[in-house]
């Protein structure tokens, strides 16, 4: 009974929640890193986005979500959505027993590790960059970094609608990106502060091509989150196992799911358990 | 104290909800019919956008919104939003004692008045265009109507950033406009089935005369269900009311209501109560 209870323990999930299916690319840096660790995901589908409503708001929803996870057992709780990480975290953390990631500093650590001239540039939602979070991660690992950061509300429903990598794309892509190099031409890397943008990542460093002439690195958050989540432990216990891990989900709208899931995901998806939060 | 009553019964407020503020293009429309009519609004800011979720999800949220103005004794409840009228109008007037009046039926009549060929385009959410609710309210009226429906999921976040009528607009509404015109070319009667498209209205205008050389009418519901409410023994008892009627909002987000709601309104906002549903 006591080895059982310790491989009941050892098969506890991580769990991963966002706003909606984009935090599937954090899914999949896990299973790459990670590949096998349990996890159980939660898109908040029904209230999605987060991107553009008020603090306050988005940390009501987000600690729903995070109590969802909780219930199941998690042993960690990754926190995919940028906007929930920038507005929630303290929250979030304080009302955990266990570790939470968010994706904000591994995507600040992250991209400071790839900046030469510590000239960053993070394109987000209106909730992730009115929170400064970014600035502030990126201040705590060095004072002397230079950050634009610059709202994109547009860029989640362009990635929603599939139209990633044609003119309307690179149309929309250039006003915003065309204002954030007009505020600092010198912007060596590029953050994608929010999970919907690795869709748009090729129209992005097209765009970004046209519009400056030296090299900018485009960088996100979900390899450094799932590297974050590795160090806890979980390298060893991870290669120790031989079956992949598995991977549930639930969301709280069913709306679009088929569609849009497999996108993030980048592999067929099984399926979805609607809840109610 | 008869008399009190009565002058209490008569001050009830017609209610009007939205999943956003796109429904003030409703409250402005009752505004110019019945001036005197007190109205309550109610915007579900936080769970915004309907438009790409499910029926189920839809109506929930929807019975959540009609029951708050059910609460504050309104006379009248007005579904200013396109998609909770299309996917939830049954569940809500099974729960409402007092009249309820969607935009969907009003639009669709709206639509039948204004065309000489009974060749009619809808654009609209997709929970709008999926649920066929615009295609039985014609056929209902006139089974000979012929009617084409489009979803244009990014319609709504281009009214919300504002960019309403330059190159982006433009390039978005013609992309979707002439797939519309793609499948009738005789369209004469246009609905804008959804409360954020009026802001549209001219680069849509535009964009059809590009597209086909005959005159297009293009409506929207928020006339029409004005019309419809005054047609609930309202006329008599406006004009008998010499002040102006007031008009309280209410909103379950306060992020951007200052930016966005007076672009719908037409004149500059009181204030919101953020309430909880």
């Amino acid at each position: 009974m006591g080895q059982d209870s310790t491989k009941m323990t050892q098969r506890h999930a991580i769990g991963v929640f966002d706003s909606g299916v984009g935090g599937l690319t954090v899914v999949r840096a896990l299973r790459a890193v990670l590949p096998g660790e349990d996890i159980i995901y939660l898109g908040d589908t029904a209230r999605v986005p987060y991107g553009n409503k008020s603090p306050r708001t988005v940390e009501k929803y987000s600690l729903g979500c995070q109590q969802f996870l909780l219930e199941r057992g998690v042993k960690l709780v990754l926190v995919a959505c940028n906007t929930a990480s920038a507005n929630a975290l303290p929250a979030l953390a304080a009302a955990s027993p266990v570790p939470v990631i968010g994706a904000v500093e591994p995507g600040a650590a992250a991209a400071l590790a790839a900046s030469r001239g510590r000239r960053i540039g993070v394109i987000g939602t209106l909730g992730t960059v009115r929170s400064s979070a970014y600035a502030k991660a990126i201040a705590a690992h060095d004072p002397s970094a230079k950050l634009v950061a610059l709202a994109c509300p547009l860029l989640v429903p362009l990635a929603e609608e599939g139209w990633t990598d044609d003119e309307v794309a690179a149309l929309v892509a250039r006003r915003y990106l065309a204002q954030l190099f007009a505020i600092d031409r010198e912007i060596d890397t590029l953050v994608l502060g929010c999970t919907h943008y690795p869709l748009l990542r090729d129209v992005i460093a097209r765009v970004v091509r046209e519009l400056v002439t030296h090299d900018v690195t485009i960088v996100d958050s979900a390899s450094a989150m799932a590297e974050r989540a590795a160090d806890f432990g979980l390298r060893t216990a991870a290669n120790r196992r031989t079956e992949p891990g598995t991977l549930q989900c639930f969301a709280t709208d069913i709306s679009r799911l088929d569609e849009l899931a497999p996108r993030f995901l980048g592999e067929p998806m099984t399926s979805f358990e609607l809840v109610d939060l």
